[in-house]
C-alpha cells in the first residue's frame, strides 16, 4: 500500500454504474462563475480536466478526442480559411485548427475566462501555444451572444462544448434555433462539427436528439465516432454542411490531402475516417428512430 | 437510498482504474475446478457472467460480441459446413454459428463444464436452445488436446477464449503452437475467427502479441473491434486465414450474403463491417511495433 | 491482482460516507417477504449478515454485539426465569440468555421466518443449537400482535430488531405505545434491554430519539455502548427497568454473578461494564437535548 | 446528481475494507519532505487533514481526538507548568495545553514545518491562536534529536504522531530507546500521554506493541480509548508516569479539578474519563497476550 493511493475521481454515469480514476494530486478544484471545474494529475490517464464531474479530456489520449473533432471538417473543406470554435477550454482544437496552414483566422468563443485561464496554466500540452498565434482572437462571451451579435461568416465552425447538464452554460448552445444561426453564419460550403456525447446502445439520447435538431436546420448531417480510453466509451461527433459528403471522401484522398497540408497527426487518417464513418447497424436504428427536437423551449439535459 | 444499492462488482483494469457495476443479486458465486465464477443480476445490464473477475457477456450487450465475433468469418466463408467452436460456456457463439443455414456440424469444446451447465441454467437468452440442436456436439475437454487427438478439419474455427490469465485453463491456447495445429486443422479456404482482448491505445498488449503470434502460424491476418458497453473499452477480434482477405469485401457483398442466408441481426452488416475493419493509424502503429511471440515456453498474462 | 477481490459490499451510512467490504462469496441474495436479505461470506470479518443494506452481524465480531445486548440485562437481574427475545434472527441473542442457568422459559419472536431459517442453515456459530434447546419456543409472529394477544409476563424482554428503516417490518415497534405494552409485560423487577442504533455525535438521532421516548413508558432508563468493529462505529444499547439501577452494580458485583452463574465471557465483565454504562459527555447532552417521541402516529426512520 | 459528488477520499483499513469519505474540495495536496499532505473539505466531517493517506484529524471531531489525548494527563498531574508536545502540527494539542492556566511553558517539536505552515493557514479552527501565544515555544526538529541535545525536564509529555509507516519520519520515535529518553526527561511525578493507534480486536497490534514497549521504560502504564467518528473506530491513547495512577482517579476528582482550574470542555469530564480508561476484557486480553518490543533495531510500520 502506497503513501498516495487514496484519492479517487468517480465518474458515475447512471446511479449504478461509474468508472474510478486513481488521483495522485488534485490541482486545482473551484468553483467558476458557471462550473465546478479540477485540474487532476491522474496515475493511469495523466493530467485530466473535469468539469461539473466530467472527465474532459486527459493527457493520454486528448490527441485522439481533438483531431476527431477537428479533422474531418477541415479536410472536407478544401482551403478554411476562417475558422470559429466554441468553447474548447483547453485550447487542443484551437492548436488542432491552426495546423491547417489555410487558415488566416481563427476565433475562438469561450465563456467560461476562469477556466481558460486555469488551462493555459495548467495545460500547456494541450493549447501548446495556440492562444498566442497572431490567427487567434480569444473571446469570452457567450457564443449565442456573439453570433448574434456578429455577421462574420465562416468555412468551419467547430463546437466543443461540455454536454448540456441541467441548467449549465451550454444548454442553450443545443438548440434549433442555435443551429439555424450556425447555418447563416457558415459561408458556401461551410461545415459544422461538433461532439455529440456518448454513442453507445446504452447512452445515446444526446447524440441522437442532437443529430435530429441539426437536421431541422442543416441540409447534410452525419454521425462519426472515435473510442476514447479516458471516457470509457466511444464517443460521437456529427459534422454537417450544405452539400458536402464526408462519407464519401476515399481514405487515399483523406491521406492525400494530410500530406498536401503537411501535418503530422497520430490517430486519424484515411483508414481512421473510413472507420469513423462506418456506424455499426444497431447505433444507426437507434438514432434514427429518435424524432425528439431541442428546441429553445423543450430543452435537454443528459444525467 | 433503496434497500438494495449496497452490491458492487469493481472490475479493475489496473491498480488505479476500474469500473463498477451495481448487482441486484448474485444468483450463482463459487470457484469450478478451474474459475471464480459469477452469475450476477446487475441494475444497468441486466445478467452478467464474469469468470476471474473479468465481465464475459452481459444480457444487455452480448449480441454485439458474439455477432461481431462470429459473422465475419462465417461470411467471409462462402459454405461453411463445418464449424469448431473453442470456449463459448455461455452457448451464445454456437448459437450464432447455428443461425448460418450452411452449417452441417458444430463443435464445441470448452474444458469447464460446471460453466457450461451453470449458462445453461441461468442464460436461456444467450444459447436459446443451441446445445440442443442436432447439429451441435458438445465436449468438455481441452481444446488442444482434443485437436491433437483428431484429425478433422473445419471450415471455419472461433476461439471465445477467456483471456489468458496467470495459470488459468486458457494460457496454453494462445500460442505459436497452437495456431500452428489450428491451422492443420483449417480446410481450404478455411478461417479462424477469435476475441483477443481489450483494443485501445491503453490496452493492447494481449492483442497485438495474439496478432503477431497468429501471425507466424497463418498467413493472412487481420485485427477488427467492436465497443462493448459492458467491457467499456473497444474490444478486438482477430481473423485469419490462409487465402481470403476479410477486410476485401464491399459492404454490399456482405449484405448480400446476410440476405441470401436469410438471418436477422442487430448489430452486424456491410457498413458496421466496413467500420470495424478500419482501425485507427495509433493502434494500427503500436500493434505492428509488437514483435513479442507467444510461444509454450513464454506464455503471457494478462492484467 | 488476485482473482476474487472484485466484489464488494458498500454500506453507505450518508449520501458522502460509506464503508467497504470485500466479499469472497454471496451464499445467499434474496428478498424475503419483508426485507432484502444477504449472507456473505466476508474476507475480513468472515461470515456476515446484511438485511436492507446494513451489516445485522459478522462471525468476527458478533460475540460483542451479542454479550452487550444480552448480559447487562440478565446480570441485572438477579434470577431471570422467563425471558422475551424480539427478533434476533441470528440465534446469537436467545444462544447468551441460555447461558444463564436461572432460565427456565426464553421465548423469540421473529416475524420473518425466512430470515431464521437461513440463520439456521447458514449461520451455525451463531445459535450453536439454541433453537434446539427444550426451554425455546420459536415463534413467527408480529411482536406487538404476540405481546397484545398474550398476557405472559416475562423477567428480562430483549429486542434485537433491524433499525426502523421506512416501511421496515420493525417500524411500529420502536413507539411508546409499544414500549407501554412491554411494560405492563415485565414482571416485577422485570428489565427490557434493546439495541438503539448508532451512538457517535454524528449518527445518534435514533438513539436519542429511543431513548426518549422508553423514558415515557419505563421509569428508569439508561444508554451504554460497545465498539463493534465491522459496524465502524461505538453502537447504542439501552436498559430500562422500574426499579434497578444498572450503572450502580459495580464491577466487582458483575464479575462475581458471572462466576456464580458459571459463565465463560470473551467480552463482558465488570470492568467493560463500567465502560460501557460511562458516557462521553458530549453524547450525554445531545441524547438529553432531544425531545421527540415516537409515536403510533409519529412513527421514524434511519437513513 | 449534483455536480460536485465525484471526488472521494478512501481510506484503506486492510486489502479488503475501506472507508469511503466525498470530498467537496482538494484545497492542498502535496507531498513536503516528510510526508504526502493534503487538507480536504469534506461533505460529511468538514474539513480533514490527511497524512500518507490516512486522516488525522476532522473539522467535526477533533475536539474529541484532542480533548482526550490532552486531558487526563494534564489532570492527573496537579500542577503541570512545563509541558513538551512532539509533533501535533494541527496546533490543537497545543491548544489544549494551554488552556490550563497553570502551564508557563509549552514546547512543541515537530518536524514538517510545512505540515506546520499549511495547518497555520488552513486549519485556524484548530489552532486558534494557540502558536502565536508567548508561553509556546516552536521548534521544527526531529524530536528524538531535540531531548538528546537538551536536558530540559518536563512535567507532562504528550506524543502526537503520525502511525509509524513505513520509512515516515515518526518510526523512531515509537522504540524503548525513545522511551527511555522521555522517562530522563520527565521531572519527579512527570507523565507521558499519546495516542497509540486502533483500539479493537481487529487493529490492536501497534496499540499493543506501543503499550508493552513504554512498559520496559515507564513504571506506570494504561490504555485508555474514545470513539472518533472520522476514524471509524475506538482509538487509542496511553499515559503513562512513574507513580501516578490515572484510572484511580475518581469522575468527581476530576470534574474538581476541570472547574478549579476553569476550562469549557466538550467531550471530557468525570464520567467520560471512567468510560475511556475501562478497556473491555477482549481487547485488555488481546493488548497483555503481545510480547512485542519495539526496538531501534526492530521497528514497527503499520499498514
Amino acid at each position: 500500500m502506497s503513501t498516495n493511493d487514496h484519492k479517487w475521481f468517480i465518474e458515475h454515469t447512471s446511479p449504478s454504474t461509474a468508472h474510478m480514476f486513481g488521483v495522485k494530486d488534485y490541482l486545482k478544484s473551484f468553483r467558476t462563475r458557471f462550473q465546478q471545474v479540477e485540474i487532476a494529475e491522474s496515475f493511469f490517464f495523466g493530467r485530466i480536466l473535469i468539469i461539473d464531474g466530467k472527465i474532459q479530456s486527459s493527457e493520454l489520449d486528448e490527441y485522439i478526442y481533438h483531431e476527431a473533432l477537428v479533422h474531418p471538417a477541415m479536410l472536407m473543406h478544401e482551403a478554411p480559411r476562417s475558422v470559429l470554435v466554441i468553447g474548447g477550454g483547453e485550447g487542443a482544437t484551437l492548436r488542432e485548427v491552426l495546423l491547417h496552414p489555410t487558415v488566416e483566422r481563427a476565433v475562438m468563443v469561450d465563456i467560461d475566462q476562469e477556466v481558460v485561464d486555469l488551462c493555459k496554466e495548467y495545460l500547456q500540452d494541450w493549447h501548446r501555444g495556440s492562444f498566442d498565434d497572431p490567427r487567434t482572437e480569444l473571446l469570452h462571451l457567450d457564443a449565442r451572444q456573439y453570433l448574434e451579435d456578429h455577421a462574420d461568416r465562416f468555412d468551419v465552425i467547430i463546437g466543443d462544448l461540455p454536454e448540456p447538464v441541467e441548467a449549465g452554460p451550454a444548454q442553450k448552445l443545443f438548440t434549433r434555433q442555435f443551429y439555424q444561426l450556425i447555418n447563416r453564419r457558415l459561408n458556401e460550403g461551410g461545415i459544422l462539427a461538433l461532439q455529440a456525447g456518448d454513442f453507445s446502445i446504452t447512452f445515446m439520447d444526446a447524440h441522437s436528439a442532437i443529430y435530429n435538431t441539426i437536421k431541422q436546420a442543416i441540409a447534410e448531417v452525419h454521425s462519426y465516432r472515435a473510442y476514447i480510453p479516458s471516457f470509457n466509451t466511444d464517443w460521437s461527433y456529427i459534422v454537417a454542411s450544405k452539400d458536402k459528403k464526408p462519407a464519401c471522401l476515399e481514405p487515399a484522398e483523406i491521406d492525400r490531402r494530410i500530406r498536401e497540408r503537411g501535418m503530422q497527426l497520430k490517430f486519424y487518417d484515411g483508414e481512421t475516417h473510413r472507420g469513423m464513418f462506418a456506424v455499426p447497424r444497431d447505433l444507426r436504428e437507434k438514432r434514427d428512430a429518435k424524432t425528439t427536437v431541442i428546441d429553445d423551449k423543450n430543452l435537454i439535459s443528459i444525467y
